[in-house]
């Protein structure tokens, strides 16, 4: 999985060959491919490996999200873009990324709503706004690191917009 | 410049071929390319008035860029994705991304300065803090709408976070 990473972080997804897989990975085209039957398969893996990993972060705050994208390696976010792009043309595709780890999705909309009825955040709009608001930031973030503009994020200042942005009237 | 711009939307960037071009514009090759000497020279002109435009929005407040992104053709902000994506590995298209419409940007500074002054916006945090949040949050709509997931955006709810993300503390 570390290889297949460093595959498509150094090429991007479509200039990602399989021999670059077999090179980074150290495993013939015949071995990767048995496990994976084919390279979206295997970058959808990483994905949910990702989205799994940024849950668990959100889980404890939304904070660390940002913190952790921002963080995050820039040639794997540009890899990333060009998914999304994918996704565009292809509803079969956008359904399965809308849908990785549904049991992590629901235990954050859980844990959110939590949140809102400890007073911790905001009661006055919808979770789902709330929630795609956010979304939108981290969205923001992959999206600039991704396409390598700018100067480095102001992490603490971007989490301290949010909780403004979160705090209970 | 009308006709271009419904090329890109219809095909995304990279596919949108010479012909499409002709097609779209009802101009031969040789007349578009007296007019802009590639189509890289076009995409960028098109994406310059975009900006401007944008940029004069913002000027009314930054709570009207949400509603024209929000309202924005999602099959043109993939095409704008595409090329996000290019910036990447070409430092002097990001170079020449990040200086559009020079002018104006520092008409945005001024006028953004002018409202911290005036106890619009939080004075307790960098500006360009506050300006990139905004432009996170306006590049993961261009984001997500470019690549086709969700729900319509909350215009309204997201624009009532951003109000308390940058009200005066």
């Amino acid at each position: 999985m570390d290889g297949a990473r460093r595959a498509f972080a150094k090429h991007g997804y479509h200039r990602t060959t399989v021999a670059a897989l077999e090179d980074e990975i150290g495993l013939s085209r015949g071995a990767i491919f048995s496990y994976f039957p084919s390279k979206l398969e295997l970058f959808l893996a990483l994905a949910n490996v990702d989205q799994e990993h940024l849950m668990r972060v959100w889980l404890e705050g939304y904070e660390g999200v940002v913190r952790h994208l921002a963080e995050g390696d820039p040639d794997w976010l540009g890899a990333y873009l060009d998914v999304s792009r994918m996704l565009r043309n292809d509803p079969e595709l956008r359904e399965r990324w809308a849908k990785r780890n549904p049991e992590l999705n629901e235990e954050l909309e859980r844990n959110f709503a939590a949140r809102v009825a400890a007073g911790e955040i905001r009661d006055d709009l919808p979770l789902e706004t709330i929630g795609r608001f956010l979304g939108l930031v981290y969205d923001g973030i992959a999206l600039q690191l991704g396409a390598g503009f700018g100067e480095p994020i102001d992490v603490e200042g971007t989490i301290e917009l949010l909780r403004s942005a979160l705090a209970p009237k």
